[in-house]
C-alpha cells in the first residue's frame, strides 16, 4: 500500500494511491491536479546520516565513519512532492541527494539489529539538499549546510515496510532536467537500516513518525534556479523538486 | 506575567503565576501539588549554542568559536520543571548545564541586531545536560551527548520579554543537593541574543515557539542519581529537576 497526506478543499487528508488517482480517507477520489501533496506523514524527529556511503565519502574527500554520523534537521526544511526548493543567491553550491527514508512505526528502545525491521512502518523518498559552501569539519553539518527553508523535500509515498522485500537492495537515482546524474543502490550504506536503529534506540527511545535519512550514494553535482530534480527509489517512489530563486521563493 | 503549561485534571492548561499557586485559563486556581509542570510552550524547533561562554570552552579545552556553533535536539529530550531525568548507568560523566532559554515569538527571517527583541516571546531557563563521554569533536556534540531522552528541562515559566530590562546581564547559578556548583552571568555570552537570532534568521526562518538555548557558563561537574538538581536565572525562574538510574526510569 501507497500512502500519501494531501491537503483538498481546505483540509487535510489522508490518502491511499488509487490508480493514476489517490483516494482520501473519507472515500472520495481526486486527482493529483487537485490536491496539494504534504509530507507523507508529519515528522516527529527528523535524523540524518552523513557519509553512509563509501563513495560519497571519498568523493569529499572524507574518510569513512566508524560510527554512524547522526545530526537532526527542523520542521523548516521539510516540504512535499512537486514543490519548490528556494536556493539563496549568496552561495555557490547547492548539491541534491537521493535519500532512502526510514519512517519508525512505534517505540524503539534497545533494540537488536535482528527485530529492527518490526520498529518499521515504512519508507519514503527524500532529497538532503546540502549548502556545500559551509561544509567546514567531518563531524556534522552545521545548520547553514543541512538546515535551509524547503531544502528537504519528502515524498510522495510512505510505503508500508511489508511491501519492500529487501530495502537494503534498492537502485537510487537523481535525474535533473531529465539529464541521470546520480545513480546507485541502497546496498552500498556503510550502516545498513537494522544497525542505524540498533544504534539510535542504544541511547535513546526512537518513536512513531520519526524520520531516518539514511544517506546518499556518490554523484552529486551543483544545481541552478530552473532545475528540475528528481530523486526517485526503486519501489519507493519518484519525488519532484523545482529549485527556484529568492525572488520567486519570497513572491510565491 | 509569568506563565507556564500545565497538566491538570486530564487536561492541558495554559496557566499563570498567581501568588503562590497557578491560575489556569478557564480561570480555576490551582495548587503547585495539584499540577504536573511542562515545559511552557510547545517547543518547534530547538536549537542549541555551544562554546558560548568563553570560560566554559577553556574549560573543556576549547577555542571560543568565531562563528555560533548551533545544533538541534529533538522532543524527546524535553521535560518540565520538576520532573525525572535519567541518568544512564553505562556512562561516566553527566554534566548540567543552566542555560537561559530564549523563546521566539514570530516569524523572523533577515533579521538586524537592533531589531531582534521584536521577534522574542520571552525566556524560560533550561538545563541541557551533556553525557560528556562522547564530546569527540570541536564543532558539534554528537547525538549521544546531547540527544538523550529526559535531558533538557526547561521552565517552569515563560517570562514576557517586556519584562525583562536587560536579558544580558542576568545571574545564573547552579545548585546541586542546595550546594552552590555553578555560578555566571548571561554578560558572559560569546554571541548575545541579537547576534544569535541574526545570524540564525540569515539563513533560515525561526518560527513562533522555536527554542534557543544559549550556552552555558564554566562550571560543570558530574552528577549522580539521586541528585537534585536546580538551575536558576535571575529573574527567570527556578528548574529543579531529580536525576534518577535506570531502573526508575523504565519502573516509573
Amino acid at each position: 500500500m501507497r500512502r500519501a497526506r494531501v491537503a483538498y478543499g481546505g483540509a487535510i487528508h489522508e490518502a491511499i494511491e488509487w490508480g493514476n488517482q489517490l483516494k482520501l480517507a473519507d472515500g472520495r477520489v481526486v486527482k493529483e491536479e487537485e490536491i496539494m501533496w504534504l509530507t507523507p506523514i508529519e515528522p516527529r524527529t527528523v535524523f540524518a546520516l552523513g557519509l553512509n556511503y563509501a563513495d560519497h565519502a571519498a568523493e569529499l574527500s572524507f574518510d569513512a565513519p566508524s560510527d554512524p554520523l547522526v545530526f537532526l534537521k527542523g520542521p523548516n526544511t521539510l516540504i512535499g512532492h512537486q514543490a519548490y526548493t528556494r536556493r539563496p543567491a549568496n552561495v555557490t553550491y547547492m548539491h541534491y541527494e537521493c535519500e532512502l527514508a526510514v519512517i519508525i512505526g512505534e517505540t524503539a528502545r534497545n533494540v537488536q539489529k535482528e527485530d529492527a525491521y518490526k520498529y518499521v512502518k515504512g519508507y519514503s523518498v527524500a532529497n538532503d539538499y546540502a549548502i556545500r559552501d559551509y561544509l567546514e569539519n567531518y563531524y556534522r553539518p552545521n545548520l547553514r549546510v543541512k538546515n535551509r527553508d524547503t531544502c528537504t523535500p519528502l515524498g510522495p509515498w510512505l510505503v508500508d515496510v511489508k511491501d519492500i522485500a529487501d530495502p537494503m537492495y534498492l537502485r537510487l537515482t537523481t535525474h535533473v532536467n531529465s539529464e541521470l546524474v546520480q545513480e546507485g543502490t541502497t546496498a552500498d550504506m556503510i550502516f545498513d537500516i537494522p544497525s542505524i536503529i540498533e544504534y539510535l534506540s542504544s541511547f535513546m527511545t526512537l518513536s512513531e513518525n520519526d524520520v531516518i535519512l539514511t544517506g546518499t550514494p556518490k554523484g552529486s553535482v551543483n544545481t541552478v534556479v530552473g532545475d528540475v530534480v528528481v530523486t526517485e527509489i526503486e519501489g519507493i517512489g519518484r519525488l519532484v523538486n523545482t529549485i527556484i530563486g529568492d525572488e520567486a521563493f519570497t513572491n510565491r
